[in-house]
């Protein structure tokens, strides 16, 4: 694509979200280099590193931890730049399902829509966002699905 | 401590899981190159990665991201050898609370229940075990929770 993926997207606060509102991240491609090494530091199980066990598993080779598939998510959200300059705190993620596996050499995005909303009824200048997270690859299925909640600003006066 | 952690613990199967039985992980100390390490590959906010924003944040240092304080849960969860000898596959996780910041020095470790433990009712010979994962740092404060769900292996026959 020659347009920008979210253009304007650098300057929203909590007012900018309404529910349905729909968002795109850039795209990346997971190596099987990648697969073995985030495993290794978070989740060794031996269908992650070890191309043999991967080769005996019914996937019939190394696919990436669940966890990866969501650290890979969240690299993807930070590149949407959805929340460049409201970003606060993570406060939660709920419903999260791990759908289908990553292998090597799959290309992922993300697809973010707003859920909700609203300022925060203890929080001066702060608001909780809801955003649903899919995680898509090449083939349009979902990966992973997810619903995250922020704190977030808002706008600022003036 | 000098005892194992779980003993036993390598060879649980479904049958062995019942409501409130507890686990326990070994502790891990997180440094300040781990959480700007992490957090350049996964979410490179800037209170994450740059001292001086760090400083300027309420927190008053680099703070590490929920998403690697839930990575080092789940190599925490690796450690304690729970699913050793059953793991199948994650399926989802739910009601993931950040609750309080895990700070460059903290040492935390992984507390685990049992909340439900059943077979599947379409997958022969694996069931689906739902466990409580609260991460408590060095003051017994936690800091993460969450409940995931996993797809595990029955006993084998004989």
């Amino acid at each position: 694509m020659d347009v920008p993926v979210n253009p304007g997207i650098e300057a929203l606060y909590l007012e900018d979200f309404q529910v349905g509102n729909r968002y795109r991240s850039p795209a990346i491609t997971v190596t099987e280099r990648q697969i073995i090494s985030y495993a290794l530091d978070y989740d060794p199980q031996a269908f992650h590193i070890d191309v043999e066990a991967g080769r005996a598993h019914p996937f019939g080779q190394v696919f990436a931890s669940g966890l990866h598939t969501l650290a890979l998510s969240f690299r993807l959200f930070a590149e949407s730049r959805v929340l460049a300059a409201c970003a606060h705190a993570g406060m939660g993620m709920d419903k999260l399902r791990w759908r289908k596996p990553v292998m090597p050499g799959d290309t992922l995005h993300l697809e973010l829509e707003v859920l909700s909303a609203r300022p925060s009824d203890s929080r001066a200048g702060l608001g909780i966002l809801v955003l649903r997270h899919d995680t898509v690859n090449q083939d349009a299925a979902l990966v992973l699905t997810l619903e995250c909640t922020h704190m977030i600003k808002r706008r600022p006066p003036g």
